[in-house]
């Protein structure tokens, strides 16, 4: 057993140096004019300024939860695994950052001085770098852990390990999504609007905070989440190998059923490498073509090899559906998500074509097409959590949850190139913004821009992986939920389970409206400060006095930094105290509860917000009026609304769901030993 | 027992001939001018033409679906109820709306002659009617039932009457929400916005579909949902008695446990009448307090006699505790309802507030407040079942589901006055509408806009209990599912339950886009020809030329019986199709998660299209600027994405959960039978 978990922790090894190798590529790039590297130097500043403040609160909340844990469960594994858990998060996001925040400037001067093949190799270099630290410290810490420990305490406190990644995911989503938008809100309605200069215009003094934004929100958080869900499917895969094993019949042994996760996560590890290798542009052709390309080799190469290893390692194929089951949800998700928000089919033209009666016919159809948009997406999840189930079931009655958890793994796999293809798109974002910054020649804004609208559509698969994932490793999660606490049964005809529904239910609806008015609020302050720097100098409008970029940077630090406590608190608070009070069983319906109702939120807000999105642009390019119309105004007004959906409150509900549930399971014994003080 | 239930049939009668007597009184009173007669006999045409139309489509929808529940359960009694059912409902509708359609003008009048009191009288008595008519012919219509069966037979087949009741209260709502929604966007965008003349005016052709959508949708369409739940709750109750009469241990018989409820709702309705008497406006005074006064005396008077029969019919004070849970949960849920949505809280305040940065932030904290208002009334909900259950649990283990239908009942004993003080409200609207187009003097229509602003606040408290009891009844009908499928669990641990609550939490978010979406297509057809008539005859505009109301009542009736086609089917098809296909455990599933996602997306958008209701009459009143500003422009978008959330959508949902469990329960035989193709 300890030899193969080895050859998982090798594999996240070569993921990492393969991480390093390709970081210290882009570094050795050249980055272009002085003022550029005056402008990336701003934007690290303020990126690592807000790291580094977030990280302090973090480390406070790392010990008093490690406490809590040590103390609550008298578990001092768990309460280690927990800080490893998190730790490695942290370095994950750090790293990853870093090199962006490298990737970005270096990016506009390959666009400058080589053209869009050299731009887009070194963006997407830079996401790639971000997605192998995902992967690979999340696998070299699980690995780690199984390595060093019996399998038993494993099963037993590598909860704890999930719970670590979840709980920094929550801070980094909610705070970067909150950062993120107050930036770009500010900047946008003072400067864009109120004073009519351009998007990225250096007299604005939001514009170094909004470049920040994506590389804390988009880059940085996006990376937090997916390192959660990718930890907690293998988590849940591991903790339901005893259950699959005791129903084998002698099939297989626990061990080989535990281990099975981390190697199919090793395989799409290496996958990913060879994807990110295949990546490469043809001056002329449309970037999307290779970014897709990597994508479907790297998912091709986990189908082989998980039909192999299934029959190898597990003696049937039916594992092997359930991994390809998930990895097809993920796609078809990505692909239903490109559907319903992309300019280039019908419910985007239709918003856009709606906007001519104003505004708020704009919002009608948005929210309209938002609710519609999630159909397809559940029944995809419903019909992959049928089959892997059933598939995995017909193994051994009681195998089913282990196949579900199977299922997340397989979506996750190829978590290396998914967040590389995700991160690729805020890292073109910003050079276009260091572009316009640094006042290069129009055409290398051109090139940034294009790489930056295909990011966004390749963008829309990474958003189906992440709430697909979510849906699943929560649902995964919850199995092992169930098998901690040894319930047989969550009826819903047990009124203590429905009570627990209608309030889980409501769980997401509140998160959202925290999370909607935290970045209302801070983006009030934004606009405040914006103005006044306006007022207070009219040189700085007139391009001959330099704004005070530091100061707005600081506001939406702060802002972010304090607007997460509440959201933050309550994802940690609401299960402990439901399952304090109401006891295990009104705690598994209101996982339940929250997972239907998140998923529906998440699918909801993020499709409505990028469709909003997608529709100005489609005016934008000259439909219905084009720039400056009133059906562009109108379409504005969309775009703002879905800005906090789609990049705050929609992503952060992913993460509501997963660290409810794995707090739930890190305190299930707790709550079983209690067993509700009036439920 | 068939006398107990003769009293209950007594006690409708009483209700009906009261409703009877105060529809002759209105009917004698004065209907002011000729042109007041006119405009009068346009709304009511438009109307009865709309419900004549709606009629034929309900009338194929009642032989199709009594023909498939004969074949489909072979069950001639359980057809016959269920024709029944909708027949009564459909006659409810008819009274309730004719004499709504006589108090409009009667009440302008008064108002024109007599003052504020008369005209309160005239308007709150229309809506008493209406009350009268709903309650009285519900429990008529259930005590013959139970008068001329056998309890065997009535415990099997009465669904069927609930089926006939939620079935017309579905196109109803939808279609009267619809109609009503359509004509007024297209009134308000045209006329008010682009034309620039005032609300009711005569020069606007949709002014009378406008005056015709609140008798369609916010008297007959409020008045089948409140008619389907009162039944839904009692029906509910019957059902479950057997199951308590077999869990008290021989305390009382089964007999007994069925009468209680149709006895609590004869007192209900005998309170009512109290109650509706009791509201006497003094000159001077404000009319809430005569309003609220009349609630609360009703709801007294069912408290007391409740806590009597409880002992004296079941031996136990429980009961009552279930009761009176029921009643504080509805008044609990219209008092937070308020506090969300009126402009004299900080809700409204801070919406208005943020209207000033433009309609972006009015949308976003519109959005904001809604889902906050979610919170309080899910956690009433919440204690309210807590409470009910374990206080009837206690009494005999098995008895605390009858205990949550008894929650409904209770909480619905009193529709008689909820229905009068929400239906009030409609009325004076339309009479304000009526002086405005009569062209009555200004004082006039200060009275009928008094008594509309305090129709408004009451009618919080009847949006309160429209959402509660389809909340309780809908859960009530579930045990009753669980019951007659025999299921003695739905676990949440069964991944085809979670398949289910996947896709039911699912079909609110379709069906509001659906029903949003109708609302968008027929408000467009409605503003072309409101355009298209401005623009064909300058007369029109001038004030010279009559504009054709009556095509652009034939629009709204076409677009609305039309588009309620889609969601209605749906309705009915989605519990059938899951049911059949993967059985009763995933269709337990599906219903609780359309339970708990519906009742937050009803609850959300409601409030959020109340609240930005209020947060433009707000800025009317003279805040941040006052009519005519751009921050009262902001808040005319909020209001305009509010009118189909809070009229359209919102209330359909209701229906669509409580119309989905009672599918559910007729049907249930088939799915047993079937087991689910491959569930």
């Amino acid at each position: 057993m300890k030899a193969l978990a080895l050859v998982a922790v090798c594999a996240a090894i070569v993921g990492l140096v393969v991480a390093l190798i390709l970081a210290s590529w882009i570094k050795k790039s050249d980055q272009g004019t002085d003022r550029m590297k005056e402008i990336s130097g701003f934007i690290r500043e303020g990126a690592f300024a807000f790291l580094k403040r977030e990280y302090k609160i973090m480390a406070i909340v790392i010990i008093v939860l490690a406490l809590l844990i040590g103390i609550g469960l008298q578990s001092v594994t768990t309460a280690i695994l927990y800080v490893f858990g998190a730790v490695l998060s942290v370095l994950a996001g750090f790293f990853g950052m870093n090199v962006a925040t490298w990737g970005n400037v270096r990016t506009a001067a390959a666009a400058k001085d080589s053209g869009m093949n050299k731009a887009l190799k070194i963006a997407f270099r830079s996401g790639a770098v971000m997605g192998l630290a995902v992967s690979g410290l999340g696998l070299f810490g699980l690995g780690i852990v199984v390595v060093c420990l019996d399998l038993a305490t494993v099963v037993q406190c590598i909860t704890g390990f999930g719970f670590g990644a979840s709980s920094m995911a929550l801070f980094g989503r909610v705070g970067g999504g909150i950062y993120t938008k107050a930036a770009d809100v500010g900047a946008d309605l003072v400067g864009k609007v109120e004073a009519g200069i351009p998007e990225d215009d250096p007299r604005n003094p939001a514009v170094i905070a909004d470049n920040v934004g994506d590389n804390v929100g988009d880059v940085a958080g996006m990376g937090s989440d997916l390192y959660e869900s990718y930890c907690g499917s293998i988590i849940s895969a591991i903790t339901l190998a005893a259950v699959a094993a005791a129903a084998s019949g002698g099939l297989f042994d626990e061990a080989t059923a535990a281990l099975f996760p981390l190697i199919m996560a090793a395989v799409g590890i290496i996958s990913s490498i060879i994807g990110i290798m295949m990546v490469r542009g043809k001056e002329g052709s449309n970037p999307a073509n290779a970014l897709n390309m990597g994508t479907y080799i790297a998912s091709g190469i986990v189908v082989i090899v998980s039909i192999i290893l299934s029959k190898a390692m597990l003696g049937s194929f039916s594992f092997a559906i359930a991994i390809i089951a998930g990895l097809v949800v993920g796609v078809a998700i990505g692909k239903i998500t490109e559907i319903y928000t992309s300019g280039d089919y019908k419910s985007v033209k239709k918003i856009a074509e709606q906007s001519q009666t104003g505004s708020a016919t704009t919002i009608i159809s948005g929210l309209g097409v938002g609710m519609m948009s999630t159909v397809w997406p559940i029944i995809c999840i419903a019909v992959g959590i049928f089959a892997a189930y059933f598939a995995t079931e017909t193994v051994g009655t009681g195998m089913g949850m282990y196949g579900i958890a199977l299922a997340a793994v397989g979506m996750l796999s190829t978590t290396g190139m998914t967040v590389a293809v995700d991160a690729y798109g805020p890292v073109s974002d910003n050079a276009g913004g260091i572009a316009e910054m640094a006042e290069l020649p129009h055409e290398v804004r051109e090139i940034t821009d294009k790489l930056d609208a295909v990011g966004n559509t390749t963008a829309a698969i990474g958003k189906g992986f992440a709430i697909g994932s979510a849906a699943l490793t929560a649902l995964a999660l919850f199995a092992s939920y169930s098998a901690v606490t040894g319930l047989s049964a969550i009826s819903l005809l047990n009124p203590i389970v429905i009570i627990g529904l209608f309030i889980g239910a409501m769980l997401p609806f509140m998160f959202s409206a925290f999370t909607m008015n935290s970045v209302g609020r801070a983006a009030n302050q934004m606009i405040e400060e914006v103005r006044r720097q306006f007022r207070s100098d009219e040189g700085i409008l007139a391009g001959t006095v330099k704004p005070d970029y530091a100061h707005c940077v600081d506001i939406s630090t702060q802002a972010a930094l304090k607007e997460m406590i509440v959201p933050g608190l309550m994802a940690i608070i609401a299960p402990l105290a439901i399952g304090i009070i109401l006891g295990p069983e009104a705690l598994g319906g209101m996982l339940a509860g929250a997972l239907a109702a998140g998923v529906l939120m998440a699918l909801m807000m993020a499709n409505a917000g990028g469709a909003w999105d997608n529709a100005k642009k489609y005016v934008e390019e000259g439909h219905y009026g084009g720039k400056g119309s009133d059906t562009h105004k109108a379409t504005v007004v969309g775009d703002t609304v879905g800005d906090p959906f789609k990049d705050t409150s929609g992503p952060s509900i992913n993460i509501l769901i997963k660290l409810m549930t794995i707090v739930s399971v890190v305190f299930a014994p707790l709550f079983v030993a209690i067993g509700g003080l009036i439920g």
